[in-house]
């Protein structure tokens, strides 16, 4: 199972909660984790080996060469690390042909594999839909997302690739150019790409399943006439996902902050950084 | 690490949810898990061995001779398994010097060896005093707790036992007499014979770190002016303690809800009783 993750060094401490997370919940997988980052150097690492030591899994660290992004438009607030997550393709091993990036505000609480080895056809990509979070009523998002008619919105943070597909098919041209073409209009810049220029090729995911937005507990209840319960979330979701500003990290009194602090914890544990 | 349980088999899966917790908190440690318990049989135990398998550690089963307990006192709604607690020095293996006892409504959630390997001097027992949980204020209790003056009551789920000394020191005779005199007003006996015969021979330990309640979360908070958040509790409490009637294996939304319910799931997970 290859993992993705593209971070830069503040949210590496956090990535390291993930993977742990994903390795105490999928044990006998052979997991191996694939990050690209600008500033994280082999160095910081240690901790994080020591975690994959545990578990028999393996880390490996790429750095992007600057000059793949000399057509790359800039965007303020930005830095050229918003396209890491979908050229990841150009710099992963070329015998890779299939890999999962995972936000690093994420938690794996259950198995990956059904999820991991889910068919995409003729698909880039499986990502789930978030409905109702972001509003689509505004102008700026009608225009936004006027080329991708659709009833949701496909959230970036989970999102399963097929590598060999995308080598053949994706150009960072394409890309670059709507970037370029959509500047002012692009708010999540990763995630309105994904949606913008790859919306139709993205085979869908139960975003109750493997990208449960911690915030939506009772969104999810409600919609579900109270199926899904405490209970169920936690014998059925395998990912939660801690969407917004407010992170478990932080000061965060929500529903499953008990859960992401006791994960952070042992992770420290585990990682040699505590008793 | 010797870890002591005493169970009937309705509890068995909760005991497994808390073996299972101890075992991913505390890597490195060699655990042994001895169980006492009237019905539970080998057959039953196959899906804790798959857990205790994962990380290298060991269980066994034990049984009572029923002749050990011609002369104890019975109670309504008591077996005579309200004994094995304090009377499994008799039963345990004699080359153990010590044992922490844990009830199955526990979940660890940190490292146990600085309690483990805490100097009992010569006391018998460690355990929590739970202050404020008893009403010591009716004439019941009053009795009750007279000849123990003291000004808590120690919480018998989470109990270091000196087994050494409990073999040159504790008489079975001792508890059934008590029994015998008090049992009018024992309300909790296994507690009451432990507050009311042994509760001069106890090392206490802080609650907050080893046998947290679960339903006092607001109450410690306040009463440490803040301090012992849930951050505090994710990075120093090691046993959570879900006391009281409401279970979180039963529908239960307190604070620690979803990480008692994650663990039973991911237990199970282990157990080979769930994909």
């Amino acid at each position: 199972m290859n993992i993705l993750v593209t971070l830069d060094q503040n949210y590496l401490r956090h990535a390291q909660v993930m993977l742990f997370s994903l390795l105490v919940n999928n044990p006998g997988e052979r997991v191996c984790l694939y990050l690209i980052s600008d500033d994280v150097q082999e160095d910081d690492l240690a901790p994080l080996r020591r975690v994959c030591d545990a578990f028999g899994a393996t880390a490996r660290l790429l750095h992007v060469d600057a000059d793949w992004f000399l057509d790359a438009p800039t965007m303020r607030y930005y830095s050229r690390a918003m396209y890491y997550r979908l050229l990841a393709w150009q710099v992963l091993p070329q015998e890779l042909d299939r890999i999962l990036y995972l936000d690093p505000d994420i938690l794996v609480i259950g198995p990956l594999a059904a999820l991991y080895g889910m068919p995409l056809g003729d698909r880039l990509f499986a990502a789930a839909i978030h409905k109702g979070i972001i509003d689509l009523s505004g102008p700026v998002n009608r225009i936004r997302l006027a080329a991708y008619e659709s009833d949701g919105y496909f959230n970036s943070g989970v999102l399963l690739m097929d590598l060999q597909r995308a080598r053949r098919e994706m150009k960072p041209e394409d890309i670059f150019r709507f970037v370029r073409e959509n500047k002012s209009m692009l708010l999540l810049p990763d995630q309105d790409i994904l949606n913008g220029l790859y919306g139709e090729r993205i085979a869908p995911i139960d975003e109750t399943l493997y990208n449960y937005d911690a915030r939506k507990f009772r969104e999810y209840l409600l919609a579900s006439q109270g199926e899904r319960d405490m209970d169920w979330v936690m014998t059925h979701t395998s990912i939660l996902h801690f969407c917004g500003k407010r992170k478990p990290w932080n000061a965060h009194m929500g529903r499953f902050a008990a859960l992401y602090k006791h994960y952070a914890a042992l992770a420290a544990r585990y990682a040699g950084e505590r008793q």
